[in-house]
């Protein structure tokens, strides 16, 4: 989900900072990236309506003419169909009173902040969702949000390296290699793969450490893994027309519709090291809490399921900028908001954003070197 | 689960003693199996500690000497560890009133049958099986009941079947092949197996259709798909010791312990025809009853679900025997009792078991031909 808004709590005001200003840079940076990866912009999946209202686009610079042409899509969003990136906005739904309150005092923040969204009633919501369990009382819209699906935003990336004729060593960096007091490469694991024409090292000028949450194998970086466990479910027809989220029994769920009939139900946080076992017990918590929010998923076939680890870090912000030793910088720590943050953390490593550079900057941890 | 007694309920008689007689036939089958397959007899799986108390081994003419040879193993159950059959008993919980009343005329009715069972307090429950839930109230253990992992016993009877020269078409047949009003074999499906040497003919003396599920697309017979899902969990120490059994929100699950350690969680039961996904609804049952029985399934692994289907008839017996028409026999519509039964489904096609053929006799239904 590309949801700054409605992910947010209002304790976390700087993560929100940073993941409204990245969304703003996503429809340029999809654009470029449909571009650059050489993919179809009318791949036959659904696009956006239009471009979040509320939240503009930054700016169309890095979008191609003639790139963006669907009948009633605005510049924004609309011309990013291969990446299934899609901007109907969040729907975040409540069902007992204690829910409704904690929407009510997340829903006066944004507003606070000049964000917007919408107080739904019960009924409203079902206006909009009709698959939604008749328990929901009522919700929180939050119509700038926006989602993509990162399996194709992955492949973009590595097909427009591709075509840019960026060199790739799929190879596992064992320990940075210094020269001088600077980081100057990377040397690789055994097996080396000598197919690349690489040896076992690789020099650059500039290194990023971006293992996600394996970075702290590499230096010392407050990052840990986070594991979450996700399930796609195959639908006949799509169940809802926008991501759903909410809280049920303490725990919070999303189902976001894919524009393949996939129905994504997410996930899990745990906190179990490096494990990645798909468990009953998480399962039966996805299982349940979609359930509660979406009765008809029951119907659903059951696609895949899989466990990740998230990098999390002490504050729930990212880590970007330069590390304490030249010739390396960190872009790492991003949690739960790798996809949306992605334009902005370029933006950061660039120079391009010192005023939100400074909320990710590595340096605010003592153990960082 | 080879589990006639904990199976039954006090309105299924007939299949009970179906049950019983083809239980007391599974030492000896077991053990013709295993020598015949070529299996070592002691395949470092745990084996049964002993025959069934109360339900004697039919005999043991079947076995070959020395293939029994475990310590403190009887003669009956204790040579067949290649299949993973085990008698340990099963133990059927029961967590409400109703569900303990339910037990209590279950016992009753198993004691007027001569048939061993013992009831049990909560507390002695949880001594038997120390993962139990705590709200367990009470339950009835079948000592006699046994299991066996279907997926070996499938693997060896094909073994069985190359070792003794069995030629094996690996291809569908579509209709029956008639000659002067007899049944004298098979026509295969397109596209036919030109690389087993035969053609689009099967023909042999006596033709037997074991189609399972799918029998009535070959003959006018009421057996119909019953749809089951699965779940195989990854246990790194053994949960149970033995199958163990619970009705849970009005739905009956079981968990039967492998002796590689997985824990099987079975099965839903639905009415949809040749639908063979699995489904968020069924999983969830499975999850939902499995964690109430044994919460400690939640840290488990998830090592797969399937969706298979069963051959249900109108009275839940199967249909064993000659069909209407010369060559042609019938040995279909086994249901959940496909594994237990096959010992004695042989039996009865061989005319060994006169008596109870009589309960499987296909010419029961009147749309039989």
């Amino acid at each position: 989900m590309l949801a700054p808004v409605s992910e947010v709590t209002y304790t976390e005001a700087p993560l929100l900072r940073l993941g409204v200003a990245s969304l703003r840079r996503w429809p340029a940076f999809a654009a470029e990236l449909t571009a650059d990866a050489g993919l179809s912009t009318d791949a036959g999946l659904v696009a956006g309506t239009g471009p979040p209202s509320g939240i503009e686009p930054e700016s169309s610079a890095g979008t191609r003419p003639g790139d963006g042409s669907a009948a009633g899509a605005g510049p924004g969003f609309a011309e990013v169909r291969g990446l299934d990136l899609r901007a109907d906005g969040t729907l975040d739904v409540a069902f007992g009173a204690d829910d409704m309150a904690a929407l009510g005092e997340l829903a006066a923040y944004m507003e606070k902040l000049g964000l917007p969204v919408e107080r739904l009633t019960g009924r409203e919501c079902r206006r909009l969702e009709p698959m939604l369990a008749p328990s929901v009382r009522g919700g929180l819209l939050a119509p700038g949000d926006a989602w993509v699906d990162p399996r194709r935003v992955t492949a973009a990336l590595l097909a427009a390296l591709e075509r840019l004729g960026v060199p790739l060593v799929r190879a596992r960096a064992a320990e940075f290699l210094y020269e001088g007091g600077r980081v100057a490469g990377v040397r690789l694991a055994p097996p080396p793969a000598p197919e690349d024409g690489i040896g076992r090292e690789v020099r650059g000028d500039r290194v990023v450490l971006a293992a996600g949450a394996w970075s702290s194998e590499l230096a010392e970086v407050p990052v840990r893994p986070v594991k979450g466990q996700i399930m796609r479910l195959r639908s006949p027809q799509p169940l809802l027309g926008r991501c759903v989220r909410g809280t049920v029994h303490g725990s919070s769920v999303y189902l976001v519709p894919r524009g393949d009939g996939e129905l994504v139900v997410g996930a899990t946080q745990e906190e179990m090291g490096f494990d990645t076992r798909v468990t009953a017990g998480g399962l039966y918590e996805l299982l349940r809490d979609a359930r509660e929010l979406v009765p008809g998923v029951t119907e659903l076939e059951v696609a895949d399921v899989v466990a990740g680890l998230r990098p999390g870090t002490p504050d729930n912000l990212p880590l970007i900028g330069p590390s304490g030793t030249p010739g390396l910088a960190y872009a790492t720590g991003h949690h739960r908001g790798g996809v949306l943050l992605a334009p902005l953390t370029t933006a950061i490593l660039l120079g391009e954003e010192s005023e939100l550079a400074a909320l990710c900057a590595p340096g605010r941890f003592r153990e960082i070197s």
